[in-house]
Order: structure tokens, then sequence, then C-alpha cells
């Protein structure tokens, strides 16, 4: 394992991410939440996707030179176009923007269109939080799900995520994707020759399967597929609010992430920020939190969402991270 | 069973509702919304309720004499007091606040504290997809299921809705509740003596349990909380917005609707009212929803959401409702 600073390791994916042809801001703003990704334990979205990022600045399907803008402004609803470009800066905007708005309005929807890969979802929502209001975060991806009842894949994965400030103490943090397990548990079972439960993945010509490698080239199920169609429903909800609330395509319309070759995806993200001091009041909001928070503390096994995230990534921030040598080499390898 | 035209029904509901004490127009509102779910085959959300609500009104749990009034309004947020009246009166007054707002401003959030029983939450969204404009609705109820990790019910089943119209067809309605089955599956389980599957409740003392009986005496569990906490964090979401983000109860704070005595429960609604108007533009936004209808459609099992219900309320409308005879008997007694 390779040990770096989190100052070393921004530098490096920042340098790495130009060298691709990614702009100044563009390269500050995506190393930065892949480094802070990658600090959280979360290495599925950390620093392996920069050789990815660097590749689509390579071939087309990220532009480096784009400058994402607010196009639409209307009352408490405001339109970015990420131009194509990686999708942090464009997120970076739509957030700020969407806070400055709120504190005037009390709410906005904040929608990214046009973008790509947009890394940790509920991260984005962490500056909302500090601003003291409430975050809501959806983003679609490539096509990796069915539809209720459907057969072949038509949306992505779909994340949800919250953010909910707390007086005092970190926020609560919550960042789901409504997939029943990510594809990377397929991945492990084939690689150990194990059979995957049932309600998992479908094969390739949308037949339910236990057989790892069939579900790889086939799709994923959502969440409690095996038992109900909830799951896909909330996957229909994410995908139409990113897409067609604000004109970005669909998770279908878009090439995998995980291979070089493709088309930009265009995908959207939206966001939906709240000012709960122009609704119950912010003394009232905060004795709200505090009160649910002890209730679920009564139990033992219960966690506060986001509690595991934040303190990994202050511990790195202080004693730095550590990486996979074959990481490192990328990285190096890149900046060659 | 028994035969009752649309107009019997609204009227026989209505009387029953203002004879336990409920004004004029919370009577009216909630009648309407009461036959619509019968129609749609909601029957567990339809005419059976009038009882439970006029117990309601007679012992104190709701205010007959309630008139729901807009007490915040700021910018794009606006918070509607229900009084501890049934809901349907403060909801339509939450939802064509909201439309009107949206129509300026482009989004709106509109809260609603001190509630009750929202009914069928999409339907509440109807409104909002006939002008135009895209609705999601939230709300909780009282606790029913522990948090991830957790053992003793906090969260209500905490239904989550959406609405998208289409351009010269019915919009989709999505509707779902966050729990892995309906606590009516353990109910038809109880009486037939079967097992039920682990993952659908915990015992009292927060154990997995297949027994049905002591499954209705402890709780509910979350969407997929066999597998993940997926479901468990999205409720948590929707209780957050419902309630810390609008000052109202929380679910493990309010009686159940299911015994007759027990506190006012002084539940939540939210509401999120957007127009797609003034993100992708109407003719973009329309584009895209026949774009993903007729992608969904490819697969032969693939059914529209809310489809269903729609026809089944045109078809009540024409040709009557039935109901079993004890349900009219019920009613029969109500209005004696």
């Amino acid at each position: 394992m390779a040990q770096l600073t989190f100052e070393e390791a921004t530098r490096l994916a920042t340098l790495a991410l130009r060298l691709a042809g990614a702009g100044e801001a563009m390269a500050a703003s995506t190393a930065r939440a892949l480094v802070r990704a990658e600090a959280q334990g979360l290495a599925s979205h950390g620093l392996s996707r920069v050789a990815q990022y660097a590749t689509h600045l390579r071939n087309g399907r990220a532009n480096g030179r784009a400058l994402p803008a607010v196009t639409r402004h209307k009352g408490a609803a405001i339109l970015v176009d990420a131009g194509q470009g990686l999708a942090f800066p464009a997120c970076d905007l739509a957030i700020s923007t969407a806070i400055t708005t709120a504190q005037t309005l009390a709410v906005c929807f904040a929608g990214v269109t046009n973008s790509h890969h947009c890394g940790v979802l509920v991260d984005h929502l962490r500056a909302v939080a500090d601003a003291g209001m409430v975050g809501l975060g959806f983003a679609n991806s490539p096509a990796a799900m069915p539809a209720a009842g459907g057969k072949h894949p038509i949306f992505g994965t779909n994340p949800i995520a919250a953010a909910f400030p707390r007086r005092n103490a970190d926020p609560l943090l919550i960042d789901l994707s409504l997939s029943e397990v990510a594809r990377g548990k397929l991945m492990v079972a084939a690689k150990e020759g194990q059979a995957i439960p049932l309600g998992w993945a479908l094969d390739s010509q949308g037949q339910p399967t236990t057989d790892p490698k069939a579900g790889l080239a086939g799709s994923m199920l959502p969440l409690g597929a095996a038992s109900s169609p909830k799951g896909a429903m909330l996957a229909l909800i994410v995908e139409l609010l990113v897409t067609a609330v604000i004109g970005a395509q669909f998770g279908f319309e878009a090439s995998s992430f995980f291979v070089d070759e493709g088309n930009a995806p265009r995908i959207g993200q939206a966001f939906i920020v709240i000012d709960p001091g122009a609704l119950a009041g912010q003394d009232v909001y905060y004795e709200r939190m505090e009160t649910l928070v002890s209730e679920m503390l009564i139990d033992d096994g219960v966690r506060l969402a986001g509690a595991r995230r934040t303190s990994l990534e202050e511990k790195a921030r202080n004693s730095g991270l550590t990486i996979p040598d074959a990481l490192k080499d990328q990285l190096d390898r890149l900046v060659a």
C-alpha cells in the first residue's frame, strides 16, 4: 500500500486531469471530490475514477474546456448546463446558486443537464447543510436496471441523497443507489465462483439468474425487486426528475462509464434546497432533529447516517490516505 | 355486495362525516377523496375509513371545526396548518397554493402540519399534473417501522408519491409506502395460520420473526430490509421532510389510526411542485416523457404507473361502486 497526504493526493489528481485536458477549475473541483470520496473509504468513487475521467477527457466523452453556466433561472428554479464537461464544477455552481436562491425564496430546485458522472451524490449537499439548510439530491446514470415488469435495462442505479443539518453536530447524510446491490458484489461473486441470490440481477434475456456472470451481462435489479415493484418505481421518479424535468438524456441513451469508448452521456443531476427556517422555524427544526436522533439512538444497533464517512474523512485530512500500490502507479503514469 | 352510484357514495360519506362533527368543506373534501380511492380499488383507503374518521371526529382525535390556513409563506415555501382537523381540506389548500406559487416562481414546497391521515397520497397530486406541472408528495404516519439497525418502531410506513403529466395522455402516477409489505398481508397470514418470510416484520423484542401474529405485535420492516438499510434510510428522509422541516409530530409521537382512543396525531405531509416549462421547457419535457414511455413499453410486462387506478375510477364514475354489504351497513348506521 502507498501513503499520501491529502494535499499530495489532491495535487496528483488535479495534475492528471489537467494533463488529460481539463481546465483549471474543472480539474480542481473534480480532484477535491475524488480525494474526499477516497478519504471516506468509498474507493469505487475515489481516486480510481481519475484514470476513467482522464480517458473520457481524452476521447471526447467529456469536454475539458466546458464552462458550466446557469442557462435558465426563473424564480426558485435554476438550470445549469454542464456543457458535456465533468459534472463537478457544474454541480458546484448549481449548489452555490441554489443556496443563494433559497436564502431569498426559501426553496430552490437546481437541475444540471448535459452532465457526466457526479461521484458521491451526498457530498454535493454538504455545503447545503453547512448553510443551515436541508438538501435533496437525485442523479441518473447509464442504464443498468429494468422498469417494473420489464426485461431490458432502462434506468441507471439512480441514487437519492439527503442532508439534514444539526445544531452543534455533524449533519445527517443519506446516500443510496436504488439497485438491490452494487455491481461490485456480482464481480466479487463471479471471481469467487459463487452463486448470487435471486433478486439481484436478470440475465441478458431478462430472466432471473443466480449466475453472477449472466447478471453482469444482463441487468441489475432495483431495491426489493424480488417482492415488489417499489424500487423500480423510485428509480422511475428519479429518472424523470433529472431528465424530462430538466432536458437531460436518459440512462438508456448514455454509454456505460465502464468502457472507454462511447458517447458524451449528457445525463442529469437535480438538487432541491429547502430552508427550514421559513417553515418550522430554525429553533423548532433543530429541536425536532435532536428529538428524532435521541429516539433513534435508544436502540444500540443504530448508527447515524453519514457519521462514519465524516469521521474517516476527518482522520484522512490529518493523517493521510492509504491506497493500493497499483492505484498509485496508475496515477503516477498519468502524470509522467 | 351493495351497489351505489358515485354520487350516492359521496353523499353518504359526506353526511356521515357531517353528523360526526366535520364542517361542510372538510366533510366534502374528505368524502370526495375516500370515494375516489374506493373507486380505484383501494378499499383500505376508501369508504372503510369513514367510520374511523367519524370516531376520531367524535372523540377529539380530529377537530371537525378546524379551518386550514396558510400560516407561513416566504417565497417558494408555504406552510399550511391543518389545525388538527382531517387532512384533506388542508392538503387541498396546500396543493392549490403550491400550484399558484409555482406558476410564478416555477417551484413550491408546501408543508401541512398538525395534520391527520391523508388517504391516497398521489391523488393530491392529480391537480398538479392537470396544471401541467410535476408533483412530489411525502407523508408520515404513526410509528410502524424501526430505524436502520433498530428494534422499536419509529417511522410510519411513510409513502412517497409522484405525478408526471403527459401531453394527450393520463399522467404517470406513482405511490408507494416504504414498508416491505402492507400490514394487511400479515393479517391475512395470521388468519390463515401461515408463516411469513423473514424480512417482513420484527417481533415486540425487535427480533426477526416468521410468525405473523408476533409481527403484528412488533414492527413492520422497511422495503428491502432483509438485505440492506436503504428502505429505512428512505423512511428517515421522508420522516424528516414532513416533521423537522415543517414542525409536525413524528410517527412515534402519534397514536395509531387503528385504535379509537389516542392523541391528535399532528403528523405532516409535504408536497413539491415543479414547473418543467421553466427548466426543460414544455416541448422538451413532453418529448422526453413520450421517449421514456415508448422505451418502457418495449417490454410486454411493463404497465404504466397509475393507469389501472385511473381507468377503474373512470369506470366507477360511470357505472357506480360495488362495496361489501357490511360496509354499506356501517355507513347506513353512521347516518341513521
